[in-house]
């Protein structure tokens, strides 16, 4: 078992994290983005989407998606549980998850991928505007995390999780992508220290 | 307990199809988007995303975002699975549920905001060459779903799951969304018949 990765890119940090979390170790492959590597013939037929991470089984089955490669350590080493216990638990963490990933990392990647002139020949085609009118809304989604963190040591509730790790991951990633990050978000500040302190954060 | 919609938009008909599929019976309540309920404050104190689905428990808890909802009922009654089983199962499941909503149903969603005239007071700002780069976007996903059902009879595995339910709400919004499905996809075709004639894609 293997996953294949690019160690600076913002997803593969997730598995990361989240494996940290669980105390598992698996050994992971670099592949270069800026060579090409994720758009070779071999890695292809691993993701037809060439993205990375990709967890690679000793059967040569490939599980693609940085969520679905959780989810399939959560199953196999359930605890410590990161994707929540029992229906409401698990759907709090599912909501927040998405939240954080849908609202906030979407946001931040998208103004990354259609502004930053690294990403020209990744994303075609760039759309400025799009990418501009992203940054907003990164905004909008950290002031409705702020607001969540008021009552709730972490992102989904008591407990750390999956959730967490996305808004982590994004919050760091904002530098690269030059969206600014807002000041006075007294609970956002509260939790990223707390989170960004935990050992699996080095990951 | 009830679920708060709009009739209309593809989210919520995923809930729909998923507790068909279920066999469970949930009361809904119309909310009118384009009269502005959804901008309402006490729509926006149960999700300050303003956006629906929302399934109000008995309690007031209010769960947001379509797979979290159907999360929570896949957890309360957990046949027949929806999001798979065991660890390689849900991990496949999750994978392809992924890909059929960040890959297809987004793209298309995407085309939809950004280009229908009636959205422009809902989308803001409309950015219609971002519109437009989403159409390719997702001719690419039905090609890839297209091998995938060549050698599977659900999208993904033997088995249908919630990953079915997107793709095909997916593929009934690409006509108010204005993206021409594309010819010659024979197999998305084969499947597509057989799952919009499941009693449930009527929900």
């Amino acid at each position: 078992m293997k996953i294949l990765e690019t160690r600076m890119a913002p997803n593969p940090r997730r598995v990361r994290i989240f494996l940290a979390e669980k105390g598992i170790e698996v050994p992971t492959e670099e592949l270069d983005l800026m060579k090409g590597e994720l758009k070779s013939d071999s890695f292809t037929k691993l993701n037809k989407l060439q993205k990375v991470p990709v967890l690679l089984l000793d059967d040569g089955t490939p599980i693609c998606e940085t969520i679905a490669i959780c989810r399939y350590f959560e199953e196999l080493h359930p605890e410590p549980a990161l994707f929540g216990k029992g229906a409401l638990g698990k759907a709090t963490v599912e909501m927040w998850q998405r939240r954080m990933e849908l609202g906030l990392m979407a946001a931040v990647t998208s103004a990354f991928r259609h502004l930053h002139p690294a990403m020209a020949n990744h994303e075609v085609p760039q759309v400025a505007a799009w990418g501009e009118a992203n940054k907003p809304r990164a905004l909008d989604m950290l002031r409705i995390l702020d607001e969540q963190l008021s009552s709730n040591r972490f992102v989904a509730g008591d407990t750390y999780s999956v959730a967490d790790i996305t808004a982590l991951v994004t919050m760091d990633f904002m530098k690269p992508a030059r969206v600014q990050r807002p000041e006075g978000l007294v609970n956002v500040e509260r939790w990223y220290k707390e989170v960004a302190a935990r050992p699996s954060a080095k990951a």
